[in-house]
């Protein structure tokens, strides 16, 4: 890796520095190549992670916006530079959910609203990491972290996961063993992204435990939490009382509209709190004051808010459903897949020998217009070659059982 | 320096970096304690940045919204997560303004959107800067740039700035004389924050042709040059065309609502943004896509656009001239005051041996009830003490007149 690092530098201008070097690296081997094919119109790509537009709520936000420009406080306000902390009546709203949906205890107080959880990750990057610092990922783990915390030169340790999300005997064991303590946990642990596993009940305690243990921050990243199509919410992390630090990540984007770019961090310990915000500061001032206004407007009515998750939920499990009858009907038997209780994604493995999944991904999108993610850009130390990453939301029940029967044609004129 | 930072590192938790306890350590003593004194509402406060709230064009930009979100397409894709760069629209609309408005050619390919100023000038220190590095500013310079880069460990080296902005023989003495070039030469042209000072045009070429000669990227960053309140534009730095790179950062906050946090970064050299997009990718995504739709949306009528700025103009004038009458009228004759021809800002000096214009602030404060920014913050070695910096863009003239007589007589009464 650090000769890899070294060489690029060399081939990049002299003004830019090695960081840039580095983000490039990723950049440049998975997403332009992805969004190059997948943006032809015949091509069925299930390499996005798109919510389904068509069940954004267009006509509430429409009338949000009318009402928030329509008033002269509420209009001004909405239009205004605001604190960094975020807009005060959606820390509120913030706090209330987590209590009412999740039975987390915060206060307002706890909560920054960040620009996607996307700039969340970027801010714990930019407080936590030092270059050579290590971080505690699952195996394999959401890219865009992979890629903030590469911008800071962290090194990676993972720790086994598997069907029931991250072992924590492995997180034990490797936190015993390392010579220089990681600075930071991450997990995704509801329908995490890539894999679509969910972290048992039985193991949540146990990782609050260790981490506190240990005295390493939690980083519990729940994008699709509410995104469940069956079965009851299990417990948050931040959920269980710790003397620990936990940061919990939440974003209105898979229940809402990603395009807001409206999220939050909720944080108990007030030391990492005040080192977040001058972060916060720094990188863009406050998260846009408009979408803010926008979103908690629109959010406010519980029972209209309620319904449009209850909509999006039951769009998705048909979806899903969809997607886990293909697979079954069309997939060869070399091709094993799970069958995810919520989000966004199937995580498909091929036991093959010689598979490479990017090299598939090049013959399928051209012969059989059909695009995926290939799984290796999700493991830390790319070492991983036969996982791909199928995602459901953003197609009716019709073409992603086209897209399946077009892949598994890929895959078995494949050579072995 | 570095011994106070090592103080407050082993003062701070031991999970959070450097980086966070120096940028940590701006914060607590300048923004915070202005913002306390000047949210109690009987103080007249000179202190902030912000654009007449009443100016706000809220009926176009409700307008605006709801055309965006009763069209299936726009609606859908307004709400949508989107590319990195932009919204193609608004990076064309960019480009051809810089066109008619400033002289400027740049292809829309060259523009890059931001979530406001402040991202740029984040991505900027995130792709050029290691620890250590030294950066060239004018002296005093703008505080959210310090902040920005103190998070990268910059160090400064301030070149000599008078009446007619930045000297180029001071330019050209510094970069032949130090030991390490410097990663970057930034300035503010027009109306400087906070001197409100305007590089003269004579001196423009000559600055553009030292950095490129000495081959150091030229930062300029603009977001008061439309607020010009006689005479004609001057020559952005960027309408040189020159062998070395020039990054141009311009910005809707001014010109029509900083809480949409819509700003755009211009750049012909190539390298650079294809290193930037990545930065900005593992930041935040994208910048939030409904606020690039509604400032395009909304901009995209060219009469009414210039019409609305030429609103903001004729408004900030007669704030720009009450405030010019009653320094005149009121302030003692060792204060010193510059007369802006656009912007934001009047910047005093006082002339007076033991004057510390952060005690003055506390005590004008407290007693006459107005307050302002002490200039300390906006120099890179906090080394002047005698200087603050007067807004006059956000509340009318009368009220302007009140705060600088109250102000005259806090320093009448302020011991000598």
């Amino acid at each position: 890796m650090q000769g890899k690092l070294r060489a690029m530098e060399i081939a990049t201008p002299g003004h830019v520095n090695r960081l840039a070097a580095r983000t490039q690296r990723l950049r440049a081997s998975t997403i332009r190549e992805i969004l190059k094919v997948t943006q032809q119109p015949d091509v069925i790509s299930f390499a996005g992670g798109l919510p389904a537009p068509e069940l954004f709520p267009r006509k509430d936000l429409a009338e949000a916006a009318a009402r928030i420009l329509a008033d002269p406080v509420d209009g001004s306000n909405s239009l205004q530079y605001s604190v960094t902390e975020g807009h005060p009546p959606l820390r509120a709203w913030v706090a209330k959910r987590l209590h009412e949906v999740w039975g987390v205890e915060v206060a307002p107080d706890d909560v920054l609203v960040t620009g996607g959880s996307q700039q969340g990750l970027d801010l714990i990057g930019k407080v936590f990491l030092n270059p050579g610092d290590t971080v505690v990922l699952e195996n394999p783990s959401y890219l865009g972290t992979i890629q903030a915390w590469d911008a800071y030169e962290a090194e990676y340790l993972t720790v086994e996961t598997d069907a029931l999300g991250m072992v924590p005997e492995a997180l034990e064991r490797t936190l015993r063993t390392t010579s220089v303590p990681p600075k930071l946990v991450y997990l995704v642990p509801n329908f995490g992204n890539p894999t679509g596993v969910t972290l048992a009940q039985e193991r949540r305690e146990a990782i609050v435990r260790i981490c506190e243990r240990y005295d390493v921050p939690l980083v519990e990243d729940d994008p699709y939490g509410e995104l469940r199509y069956e079965g009851r919410h299990l417990t948050p992390l931040i959920a269980y009382p710790s003397a620990g630090t936990i940061i919990y990540l939440g974003t209105n984007s898979k229940i809402c509209a990603p395009g807001l770019r409206v999220a939050w961090m909720v944080c108990r310990d007030g030391a990492v709190r005040e080192r977040i915000v001058p972060a916060k500061q720094a990188a863009d001032l406050h998260t846009n004051t408009f979408c803010q206004f926008l979103f908690t407007e629109y959010a406010k009515d519980g029972a209209t808010f309620a319904a449009h998750v209850e909509s999006i939920r039951d769009c998705y499990r048909q979806r899903r459903n969809a997607m886990s009858e293909a697979l079954h009907a069309f997939m060869p038997s070399d091709v094993r897949f799970n069958e995810p209780g919520g989000g966004l994604f199937f995580w498909a493995t091929v036991e093959r020998p010689n598979i490479d999944t990017e090299a598939l991904l090049h013959e399928v999108a051209e012969k059989q217009r059909v695009a995926f993610v290939p799984g290796r850009a999700f493991f830390p130390h790319h070492d991983v070659k036969n996982a791909m990453r199928l995602n459901f939301s953003n197609m009716p029940p019709e073409r992603i059982r086209e897209g399946v029967e077009r892949l598994a044609q890929g895959l078995r004129a494949y050579p072995a």
